[in-house]
C-alpha cells in the first residue's frame, strides 16, 4: 500500500456541506478499490482541495474519485511523511 | 490561527534525511513566528513537498520557511478539513 496526495482544482466557493458530502461519497465506494481516504483539506478561495489516501495504486485512487463524481486533477505518491 | 497547506516544487530526488532535516529546521524557528508545522509529505519523483501548518498568517508561514532555508512556492489557507 502506498500513500497518495491528490489535488482537485476548480472548486472555488466549495462549502463545508459540499466538502463533507464529497468526502462521504469517496468513503462510500473506496472499499471496492482497496483505497482509504484519510484526510482532506479545502481552500474555497482558490478552489483547491487536497486528499490524502492510502491504496494499491494511483489508478485505484482515481477510480474511487471518479465513481464518487469528482475526478482528481493530480495524484502523487508520497513516499516520505512526517507528523 | 489558521491552517495552511504550502507546496514546494523542484525537490526532485529529496531523500528521507534531507526531508527530515528540512522539517527540523522549520520546527527550530517556527516559534518565533507563532507557527507550528504539523505534517509534511514528499514525492521525490515529482519533486513536490506539502506542509500542513497552523499560524497567524501565510506571511508568518513563509517567513518561517525562508529562515529555515526553503521558501514555499504556494501557500493556501485551508478553512475546511476532514479526517
Amino acid at each position: 500500500m502506498t500513500k497518495f496526495m491528490d489535488v482537485h482544482h476548480g472548486m472555488k466557493g466549495i462549502t463545508s456541506d459540499q466538502f463533507l458530502a464529497a468526502h462521504r461519497a469517496d468513503l462510500a465506494v473506496e472499499g471496492d478499490e482497496g483505497v482509504h481516504f484519510e484526510q482532506a483539506w479545502a481552500d474555497p478561495d482558490s478552489g483547491t482541495v487536497w486528499c490524502l489516501s492510502e491504496g494499491p495504486s494511483a489508478e485505484a485512487v482515481q477510480r474511487t474519485h471518479e465513481r464518487a463524481g469528482h475526478t482528481a486533477d493530480e495524484i502523487y505518491p508520497v513516499s516520505l511523511m512526517l507528523s
